[in-house]
């Protein structure tokens, strides 16, 4: 199952609206007789790749798979089918399909007398998945919101300039980052402010992703802007108020989509913004800031997972990796996990989840009276 | 002489405005005979302890001590002296005596026949005696700044509220840096929001760090104040042309100091109560911030260590780790390098010291246009 997750991880940032999934098969005396993986949304599944490298050993066998077999009939058959079909005597999946219209694979193998089991390495299955899981729990694109900061917090000197707080081995691990998402997405005041490309570089990316703008106006992204040189597919979000003329300045370089305003504060509806990137296919973003943006997507509770990139450095001025989120005071703070702490170049990488209501530590409340 | 650096290091906070020192005694055949270190200042140095430990087997042996052996007679005889009466053949140090009047020592000791040798183990004897060197190369005391923030860099809420920013275990450790310093030092906003006390509680502190609050005016730290329960002894520095009413009332709590006010910008001359805290034999302060004393630490070029306690937690508004500290573009900003990365409980821990200029990643400069 091990291999089958890290077949999977090859998948990651080319099969979206699919999740990725790996799958090897053992002959009837256990030794491994084909691997797959689900390498692009409307090609085969893993199963589907694995049985035909297995061949006719797989009759008898046991399937290996991270996630549960599907059983609905989509741009490919059903791998229920396939395995079955196979003779695959036994189908061992990490994590059920949580999807609706998919789901119910255990059953209809279990019907057809294969033998099934689920749950091995289901944690380390999730992880790999946990994009796609988001997707269709919540019904909108998992986000992971980047920043890249000075120590004290900091992510551009107080006269603006941004370039360059982290190592050129943090700025590469970014692009690592960007060739696994679906889209990346930036704030208008980021666009004005550093006219970023969002393209992909220096890593493989089977599909360059989405760069993605709210820029409620239609002014920040103005024509010649470094998003709009056709590197990758490009939306601009904008008010659905704004005047038509501020819009078609940004054709054929960008699409644009027309959203409604945050009901309260600032900008676009942050739900109407993922609906419309969902909508789009996209089930990964990566919010790459500015702290701004981040603060709202914060406030909404839409940010799954943070990856901050510390430089170890000092600036003492400038503005801040996230601004206001709603969060007045120290109860209120957004408590979270951290998942990998390394060091990439001279910097450090922390990744972290919002913790699960309940942790023994959410609150921090002091239990006892505490002296500092 | 990994033992012995191992010894020096159970007389931090300790032995200032002594250097800690560790010795193991060998005798002739090799074997470890006696052991020692620098427990107090006043007391025996590390050498004449080991010498104690090995009686007659020094005798022909070797002495393996941290740096190089004092050569004056101060509170206690030469050490040279000690070891050339004991009959050893050799001594092995790892770092020389970088202090003028106790230097020599190797000189001496050759004159009398014994063998010397410098340099075994000289990064990790120099490491535990850090803020010692620090303080005879610059003449003021080494400057630990140690702050507890939010991923966001922030080290309140928007409210003031800072209780509690980071995990138990993480305060658990600042109490053990607090245990070895010479003085535990704020603001007199932090004194003001915070009243904190800062004793040590929950280790052992072999002398109770100095607890020293800036105060220009004379006027945060009130009768009552907890910095007055007399639980270690407390300094409060104030501008030299308070009224003495203001301070009459401060003692006897605490001792005060009258210092001059920063030639710019406001508050105390940062030289000057680096002077004040060194003549009180202080070598090693922990800066506990706030954000506006830190900044202005940083601005002096005074932060020789930097301990950053992240809690993975989103704040979006509130105080920062560090407020001006006269940097306005990403090329001025203060580099350092990381030299220790932990996890404390859920949180993390980031240490770092300022970058020797000329580091090949010091400008961060783009080379080469590279784009975002
Ligand atoms: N180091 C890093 O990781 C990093 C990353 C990115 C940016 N930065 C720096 O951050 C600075 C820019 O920060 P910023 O906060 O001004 O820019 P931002 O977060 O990129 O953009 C904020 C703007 O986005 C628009 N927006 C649209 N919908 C929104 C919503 N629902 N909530 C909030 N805003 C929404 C708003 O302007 P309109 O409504 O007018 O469109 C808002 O002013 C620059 O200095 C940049 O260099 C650093
Ligand atoms: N989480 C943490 O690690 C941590 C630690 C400490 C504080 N905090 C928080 O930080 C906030 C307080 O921050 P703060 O910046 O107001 O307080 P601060 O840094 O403790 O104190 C600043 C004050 O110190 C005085 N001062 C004396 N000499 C100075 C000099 N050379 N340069 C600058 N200031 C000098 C100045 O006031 P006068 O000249 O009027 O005396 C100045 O306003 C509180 O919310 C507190 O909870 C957090």
């Amino acid at each position: 199952m091990r291999r089958a997750i890290e077949l999977a991880a090859r998948g990651l940032g080319a099969t979206s609206p699919n999740p990725v999934v790996g799958c090897v098969v053992l002959d009837p005396a256990g030794r491994p007789a084909g691997e797959g993986w689900h390498q692009r949304a409307g090609g085969p599944h893993a199963e589907v790749h694995a049985l035909a490298a297995a061949g006719a050993a797989a009759r008898g066998g046991t399937a290996l798979v991270t996630l549960e077999p599907c059983d609905h009939t989509g741009r490919t058959g059903p791998c229920t089918r396939a395995l079955i079909d196979a003779g695959v005597a036994r189908v061992v999946y990490a994590v059920a399909d949580p999807n609706g219209e998919a789901a119910g694979g255990a059953e209809t193998l279990r019907a057809a007398g294969v033998e099934v089991e689920e749950g091995l390495l289901a944690a380390e299955a999730a992880a790999v998945n946990a994009p796609w899981l988001t997707s269709v729990r919540h019904g909108r694109p998992h986000v992971r919101w980047k920043y890249a900061a000075t120590l004290d917090g900091r992510v551009a000197a107080a006269d603006g300039t941004s370039r360059w707080i982290t190592s050129s081995a943090a700025r590469a691990d970014v692009h690592r980052l960007r060739a696994a998402s679906d889209a990346v997405l930036v704030g208008s005041g980021t666009a004005r402010a550093d006219d970023p490309h969002l393209a992909v570089r220096g890593v493989p990316a089977p599909r360059p992703p989405l760069r993605v703008v709210a820029d409620t106006e239609a002014v920040a992204v103005r024509p010649g802007a470094r998003v709009l040189d056709g590197a990758a597919p490009t939306l601009i979000a904008v008010a659905d108020d704004v005047p038509a003329a501020r819009t078609d300045r940004l054709r054929p370089g960008a699409d644009v989509v027309r959203l409604p305003r945050a009901a309260a504060g600032r900008g676009l509806d942050i739900g109407a913004l993922l609906a419309a990137l969902y909508a789009r296919d996209v089930r990964s973003v990566l919010l790459e800031g500015g702290p701004g943006l981040a603060g709202a997507f914060v406030a909404a509770g839409a940010v799954d997972e943070v990856v901050g990139y510390l430089a170890p450095a000092l600036l003492g001025a400038g503005p801040h990796a996230l601004a206001d989120a709603g969060i007045s005071t120290v109860a209120e703070t957004l408590r979270l996990r951290v998942t990998d702490l390394v060091r990439v170049g001279p910097d450090v990488r922390i990744t972290a989840v919002p913790e699960s209501p309940g942790h023994p530590e959410a609150s921090h409340a002091p239990q006892a009276p505490e002296e500092l």
